[in-house]
């Protein structure tokens, strides 16, 4: 599976998209938001930019694309009307994998504009904007030409599935049960990817660039601690009741590995320092309530449902390359009931790192 | 009809995609490549830049899009290698109407990506890409971002329909017919845009910066001079068929007009020395026959249909909001027959005017 070709949210505005589906994230970018505030407003003070380039990374498609842009804005006009200065050209980069939903995006962005105008009112500069597909795994943009980098529930996705050398039986993910050498690889590909996005980032920014990036974390130092691998133990969970229905092999099951990582503080820290280009302003986990994923009025007490389509929206892209696309329907009936009773019984949250960092020099 | 969310080529890939239907663009953009080689030839070579940035504006999708971005970038590393200096990084931004098929120029970026690096060989600088939705007669991009715009077969289309006092019975477009009033608000239209135009894109280029812009346009100073009308009076008379027909009200063909105007050498300069921010290094007129049209060699003998499919991939979606849908097929049914018994009778080509600028301070 080639992750840059295969993941992506699922696009457009229906059903099952992420755009609909998508009330976590949402809810994450605002438990956030002091961090952001702070380090979009130190780097506006700091720097009084004329044009400010803004680059979102793993930006998606959907209203939460829009909320990222809305906020940051706001913060700059209050700084610059402290100042009594004119409001600075505004540059945003959206970027995503090439399978994101671009066009809805841009379809988007005139209604966008219009409605920021009316927020902000008069004196807000020139808003631009800009589409980049590619893996922030990659140079996104051209040598220091970034201010600020904003990145939330985005980098926990790896640039590949980790090499592993012994099977993942029965899981799809790191999971309690999961041989040692599966969660040593997982965090040597964790290791190695984020070192990587450290340092091209690095070179993208200019002098007192900043970054502010939240992904799914754990609180425990045990890589594989229920409380990060939980969500996909469950749909490894569905996965396996259908191999004993005999409706998928089970070879696929084994085969078939989420590329993610959900890092520990400690591990954050010590692979910043250790890439050395950035300095840690703030280090910080949240919690978030898997309650929290309902997008739809009608379905407010139906969290097994909410989470499902969440999962969903997330996943699919992924599990299609693997699985036959039909059954997919029946994969996450089955993750909905699992979902749902565990829901029932325990509490059950996501677990947030958000770090906060100043390139160097 | 507001132009900015109808008109766009037709996406994807499919029979009647623009991607597939193109081929009279493509040739136009290797006819007047050596305007444009001598351009960035010389824009580079006053500014060597570390940096290079080009903007393609109505870069729409498909091989065209890439065909520019792979031709400019041949021209600079001769030049680098000539001067004996590192390749630039070059950071290309595509333009088009939010209704573009942008998601389908960044599926292929990757591909085309591999193959430049082929092409050139050892010590190309890094390609960055960028996608920017929106008119070109609005700011797109921030102040002095630009070194170096392209366009191609994009600057004939207008902002609006021009506003007209007179109805323009019978005809989609200015024709020879036409109440003069008709073709004073065409010329009136296009003098505003394209001056606005040359406003917005000046304050984005940076000092010294270069564009070169083809469009359609005409030989004769007479704005309903055969030459430039012919194709849509075509399309008039294959409409007022279906009209006699009873499958379209009259009204309604009355009532559309196609927002395009094809500019002379002469008005060129008038409106660019008026506006004042660019000289004009270069400015040319060149002939294209209709029946460069054909990218399907089991057609290449079949011209009205080529030249059909290829206003079909331009003109569909603007038809769409005027006239059924479900007409649409027999509409270009018709227009295939009409262009066929016309080309068979006479010459028929297209005219481009392309001009070469330097910002002026």
């Amino acid at each position: 599976m080639k992750v840059v070709e295969v993941l992506r949210m699922n696009g457009g505005d229906g059903d099952i998209s992420y755009a609909n589906n998508s009330l976590v994230q949402r809810k994450v970018i605002l438990m956030t938001k002091p961090i952001t505030d702070q380090a979009i407003s130190d780097l506006y003070c700091s720097l009084f930019p004329e044009t400010l380039c803004i680059a979102d990374l793993g930006c998606s498609s959907g209203a939460n694309t829009f909320l990222v842009v809305s906020e940051l804005v706001k913060i700059v006009e209050k700084e610059r009307k402290k100042h009594n200065l004119q409001s600075p050209e505004y540059y945003f980069r959206f970027n995503d994998l090439p399978g994101n939903d671009f066009n809805a995006i841009f379809r988007s962005l005139g209604e966008f504009e219009q409605n920021l105008k009316k927020q902000i009112g008069e004196g807000l500069g020139p808003c631009f904007f800009s589409g980049v597909a590619g893996s922030f795994y990659t140079r996104l943009f051209p040598s220091k030409s970034l201010h600020f980098v904003h990145s939330s529930y985005s980098l926990m996705w790896l640039s590949q599935v980790p090499n592993l050398i012994e099977k993942n039986k029965g899981n799809i993910y790191m999971a309690s049960l999961s041989p040692p050498s599966v969660i040593k690889a997982y965090y040597k590909q964790y290791q190695k990817d984020f070192s990587i996005f450290l340092k091209y980032r690095s070179e993208e920014l200019m002098k007192g660039g900043k970054m502010v990036l939240t992904f799914l974390g754990r609180e425990s130092e045990d890589p594989s601690s229920k409380e990060c691998c939980y969500i996909w133990e469950l749909l490894s969970m569905a996965l396996n009741e259908l191999v004993l229905e005999g409706l998928i092999e089970e070879e696929k099951v084994d085969s078939f590995n989420i590329p993610q990582y959900t890092p520990s503080q400690g591990e954050v820290k010590y692979i910043v320092e250790k890439e050395g280009s950035f300095t840690i302003k703030k280090l910080e986990t949240t919690r978030v309530h898997w309650n929290n994923a309902s997008n739809n009025i009608e379905n407010i007490n139906n969290d097994g449902y909410n989470v499902s389509r969440c999962m969903r929206a997330v996943a699919e892209p992924l599990l299609v390359s693997q699985f036959d696309p039909k059954l997919i329907d029946l994969v996450f009936q089955k993750y909905e009931e699992i979902v749902s009773e565990c829901m029932a019984k325990e509490k059950t949250e996501f677990i947030n790192v958000t770090v906060s960092l100043t390139k160097k020099k």
